[in-house]
């Protein structure tokens, strides 16, 4: 799937004119593809609550090379889960791992600062300027493109540039002549900071001046550790080694040196910071490069020779365009520039994650913490499954070879295979469960792929792995639902989201099950599927927890949120919908279809307090109850189509995206989730959204961009239209697919991946004719109909 | 090197008779080795400060299953430096690690404890029985023999007993029938304890009942890994696991089940204990098998399977006695039974270590933390080197296979390529280095080898590390010691010792060098091998400190000693005659040999309040300045002989060994120090020592038994006959080698080695004749002359 090389142009960043070298400067690249790329604006969402960072990354890279602004401590750390805040106007350093849009924090790993002249070993205060190592910086002095970052850092007026081959960071650092220059290496730092969370490190500066070292934190993943190394293009004047922790209550026998910091080889603790001189700075910056392994220092080195042998900067950063150009080819958009920014900046946060999580010889450290090797595959790990299983590892179904998603799922079979409970992962990240969430959204994940075709992987093992997650007892409850049908309250938190996401996931162990010829799994989880009628209540038209004896829990607020509460990030109004599997079934438990949409009218059109949410941080993009910001909604405003009356799904779509993304920094209205809220984005855009992976369907809503072919891994292109599409005309009148009228609510996938054209004719008005029957609603308009 | 194998007797112990497996009876082994097994008394050394442990473990094994009798804080634990004192009433449980007399400790890894009835799951106060899970016993109910151990737990009436194979420690608990049986397994303590000493631990319960786990300590050694696997004879009828840390800071998200101690899976944090429960006791007992594992968890799983695949107790330990039968028949003395049991068991104190530290899959942790493969040796670690350098690698040399010693060799050269500060290790264990005592002390253990023909490494490796190691300039005053010629006192401690020591280890360079032919080292090396006169103060007559300006450091007071003086662990009255490689140009030095030998007398003659080493732990066994406690006196009573005059050798020797060592509990006069004190008492007893390791000649003395035979590993016999000998007469007069009278002060390695029959006519009265000249003095003698 290899694209021809393109031609770049010089770039100029920050005064500072950086060339190709011309091993890259072979051929052109699909036209748009340069755009694409250009297109992208890694700002967008580092503002806000996006918690998306600017930094330099590869396409699912295990790096990820991004300054942080602020090291927050535990209880302010939210707003600071990607390192960098847009609003920020100092920069730390620059550490190698970063989440894209979580909710919760971690990483922030090996941690560098280019200084000039003095050196403080503490980050200060940031309202105090030059009380600790923390620099100024302002956007002006900035740049960022995917796979590079730049920053002027003005408080020691050093250039420094950042980028990324997969397990490599690469700084360049351009010091004031003649001043003395340094690299500060902090791994006391950590994005979700608290005292303890370091429970062993170590700094080793090798004969060679290579610097290796490793540390262990106790943090959302017990027990994590990540190895480094690194190396600077110039030799080392001088080096220190500390540690800051105080009354360290036993420090052994001294090792060699040990009383003199700029003597020491090696430094081990808890506080680790170390400092490395180059002398008084020349012309020809400074070159770090860093790598990292899970398994061991000497690995860290082995994927530092393997993908960084030299010291040009150009050169890695030239491949990274090249691989992003390339990933990003597969979407070619005629839109005005706003929408082309947001667009394409959705498509390159979409391809942020999971991220590779091995060495170059194939090893990392499973979930027993164990070091294993990637047979046959690759391994990536982040999995943020609970958003993710919803669009963005669908949409990796469509923009990324196969291969990308059969090392997906053989990635969580082999996590299934080394974990100590036996089952799928939750919400894993370098190799480790954080049981961050609900539910078993790996399941899903891999139902999706085996019922799109997407082979490479052992589908005997998968399904016994989706079984055995799903009948897991010990985890959330699920015992008893297995027992009651309901996950009862009384036993268990947030018990009607648990039914409904486990109903869900039934449904999709069944889809596979069936196709497979699995017949009696296929009945058993079928049956399981409809466990969702346990959660509804008819007299409020809610869906509830049940007690143990089968009562709702009483009082009830429909209003309520927050842990402890029948729901897990969200209220009775957010998570009342969420039964993709059996729309139809929904619209009947409420009276039928209008009375349900009208429900979900009252969702959007409530009046609603935005303080209610105020005590949960993940509950934000309100409209009415509809919380855009948050997962739980996704879904939902693609329900009126999906029941056959689409024109209603085109209004409130308009509204979304009008009001929840936009092209600037704060211009995501929550978490992105890994690239979930991306995803949404791109598949909006498009005209389509996948209500219910592994129903093979997505359910039309209708495109903003007047015109984008995917030029499909396969090889085909399929283009969506949008004829007449401006501001007047936002609404759909006749569709067709292949120039054949689509009289439908959906979409299949197989005729996306067939390659074709599907065109909108937009209008001015609603066409407000229904549409009806088992040829024209998608699958889960029925479970039971096909 | 595989004996015969032998007719057991039936076990009774503690009323449980125990028998051996079939496939154990097939041949006898030869008659003095069983009544060698039998003489053995592994409480020698449990009392007083010995610090040996009485608990079960194969020669050099990797467990060391035994009885801690109390975890006591960092500023106790002097005392109970392996976990058990003979004067205990009380046993907190079994762990699986023990160093075998050190002064320093660490160690008590997994610890278990059978419970019978009610779980407390802390230890208690000892001193208020069943305050806690630790139990009373007393010495009535409990027996210790080589790999075997057996107590009665009077607060439970549990019988436990103790054995173990290289890798796995097996329990067998008999506990009163009808009772509650719990086992109950803490990962909190540890030797030498202090609050933080655990960075990380895990307990995990595997589907299938084996309970694995991990803890990770930063104690002597600091980032100490280690694994265990656990399986139970029954299965589990309930387990609990616990995490007893107060305010934990941040717990991340709930695992499943994590509110209920007893269905949790797994359990990570600092401080874990966990109970195992196996219901209502039965008449047959229970067994515990536990494998360690420096590597992983897997790798524990897979020690335990391929060594104690099955359940059979007493299979296990008929084949740790064999083991032990074997290793104790190279000695076959005729003696009266209180010598045999202080021999026998000095003989078993000397082959408990360096331990083995690999798996089966010959996988280990290194210096680096790293794992490695042990490629065609057996990978050892625990190196007490500058304890063990003096007689211990010497008598291994003799009673051991060559492989023992070549695979020592290989194992430090392994450490010092893993080394990041790429020298040989100083004091390690578990792969770790420690930097506790001062020197280059595997040099002359690598020296002493190769000259005495001992191969199976690379000798060319070897003489590079032993040269990187003695030039490493950053570790403890090297840099200025290579430049001056002595370590200066006024940058380095304890500099006077230093100085002695590097130019001993230099000495031994050169010895190897010259029979590598390696001129140019051999050449250097012996120049510096002189720089212990750097050290002598002619005013004083004694070793003393300079300062860089080549000063005696003022103001000095011999009898000082303690950290920051001239001297390591001693004072100048027991440090001035450290120049094993130049007795001769020390006598020259002070004058004389009748100089240097009066000096001695003074040494021993003086009357020294003890009260002057109470701030120091390992000054003991004091006779005058004299200290047999600790190493750098351990050869001063042989300079007599080595000087020409035998006779005084003997009466000092007859003094030590009738004040400093007897065959009870308390009957070691310091700490075993992993066997040097124990093969001081082996050499001794057999009439010759090795004053000078890689001089490849042993200084005579005179023996302390009538009759001994080494049964040497090349098949050879080596006999030692001391006719006469009794109270009345410990003198000796005739000397002959196979007949021969052997009118040196020496023996040499070859002739040990070749077989033969050493004879000493014992006399009542000293034979004053001095013997003279290059024939009948060792080597060191004169370091020039040959």
């Amino acid at each position: 799937m290899r694209h021809a090389r393109f031609l770049p142009v010089a770039l100029v960043a920050g005064g500072l004119v950086a060339t190709l070298p011309s091993d890259l400067l072979a051929a052109s690249p699909p036209t748009h593809a340069h755009a694409a790329y250009a297109a992208v604006d890694p700002f967008i969402g580092t503002g806000g609550e996006g918690h998306t960072y600017p930094g330099a990354t590869v396409p699912f890279g295990m790096v990820q090379l991004s300054p942080d602004t602020q090291i927050k401590p535990r209880k302010e750390a939210y707003g600071w889960a990607a390192g960098y805040r847009y609003d920020d106007t100092t920069i730390v350093g620059f550490s190698h791992t970063h989440f894209s849009g979580t909710g919760h924090s971690d990483l922030g790993d090996v941690l560098l600062m280019p200084i000039s002249g003095d050196v403080r070993l503490e980050r200060g205060d940031v309202s105090k300027p030059l009380s600790g190592y923390t620099s100024r910086f302002s956007h002006e002095g900035e740049r960022a493109e995917p796979g590079y970052y730049a920053v002027t850092l003005d408080d020691y007026a050093v250039r420094a540039e950042l980028t990324a081959s997969a397990r490599v960071g690469v700084h360049r650092y351009t010091f004031p002549a003649g001043k003395p220059a340094h690299v500060l290496l902090d791994l006391r730092t950590s994005l979700y900071d608290y005292p303890g969370k370091i429970s062993w490190s170590r700094i080793r500066v090798q004969p060679d001046g290579t610097v290796t070292g490793f540390r262990e934190t106790r943090g959302w993943a017990p027990g994590r550790q990540l190895y480094f190394a690194m190396r600077f293009s110039r030799p080392l004047a001088g080096h220190a080694l500390h540690n800051t922790e105080q009354d360290i209550p036993y420090k052994g026998f001294a090792p060699p040196a040990a009383e003199d910091p700029t003597r020491r080889a090696q430094i081990e603790g808890r506080q680790l910071v170390a400092t490395f001189d180059f002398g008084a700075a020349e012309a020809a910056p400074l070159v770090a490069k860093v790598a990292l392994s899970p398994v061991s220092e000497r690995n860290a080195i082995a994927n530092l020779d393997a993908e960084v042998p030299d010291w040009d900067f150009d050169r890695v950063r030239g491949a990274a365009r090249e691989q992003w150009t390339q990933a990003l080819a597969v979407l070619e958009v005629d839109a005005p520039d706003d929408a082309r920014r947001a667009l394409y900046t959705a498509l390159y946060h979409s391809l942020l994650g999971p991220t590779l999580f091995m060495d170059v010889d194939r090893r990392y450290r499973g979930p027993d913490q164990d070091v294993h090797v990637a047979d046959g595959f690759t391994h990536y790990s982040t999995f943020s499954l609970w958003d993710t299983y919803r669009a963005l590892h669908p949409l990796l179904t469509i923009v990324q070879p196969p291969e990308r998603t059969s090392d997906f799922v053989n990635s969580l079979l082999a996590h299934r295979r080394q974990s100590p409970y036996g089952i799928l992962p939750v919400w894993s990240f370098h190799g480790l469960e954080t049981w961050c969430m609900i539910g078993y959204h790996a399941v899903p994940v891999i139902a999706d792929a085996y019922v799109k075709g997407i082979r490479g992987f052992d589908a005997g093992a998968a399904l016994d792995a989706m079984v055995a997650s799903a009948d897991y007892a010990p985890y959330d409850g699920i015992g008893a639902y297995r027992e009651l049908g309901w996950v009862p309250i009384d036993e268990e938190g947030e018990a009607a989201s648990k039914t409904l996401e486990y109903a869900y996931g039934d449904w999709t162990i069944a889809r596979m099950a069936a196709a497979m010829g699995r017949d009696d799994i296929a009945k058993r989880f079928t049956r399981h599927a409809a466990n969702w009628r346990h959660a509804f209540d008819a007299k409020t038209g809610f869906m509830r927890a049940r007690n143990r004896d089968g009562s709702f829990r009483e009082p009830f607020d429909p209003s309520a949120s927050g842990y402890g509460t029948d729901y897990t990030e969200g209220n009775a109004w957010q998570y009342s919908w969420y039964v993709p599997q059996d729309v139809a079934g929904l619209a009947k438990a409420h009276g039928g279809v209008d009375r349900l949409l009208a429900r979900l009218d009252a969702v959007f059109d409530a009046k609603v307090d935005a303080s209610v949410f105020a005590h949960m941080e993940d509950i934000t993009g309100l409209i009415g109850w509809y919380a855009h910001g948050n997962e739980p909604s996704h879904h939902v405003a693609y329900l009126y189509a999906h029941a056959g009356q689409p024109w209603r799904t085109q209004e409130r779509l308009a509204m979304i995206m009008r009001t929840q993304y936009a092209p600037r920094p704060d211009g995501l209205a929550g978490n992105d989730d890994l690239g979930q809220m991306s995803a949404w984005y791109v598949f909006t855009a498009l005209g389509f959204y996948p209500v219910a992976p592994a129903s093979n369907e997505y359910v039309l809503g209708r495109p903003f961009v007047p015109r984008a072919t995917l030029h499909l891994p396969n090889g085909k292109r399929f283009t969506v239209v949008a004829d007449g599409l401006d501001d007047a005309h936002t609404y759909v009148g006749r569709v067709t697919l292949d120039g054949k009228p689509l009289a439908r609510t959906f979409i299949r996938h197989e005729e996306i991946m067939a390659g074709g054209e599907l065109r909108f004719t937009m209008q001015a008005t609603p066409d407000r004719r229904a549409l009806r029957g088992r040829d024209a609603l998608p699958y889960s308009q029925s479970t039971a109909r096909r």
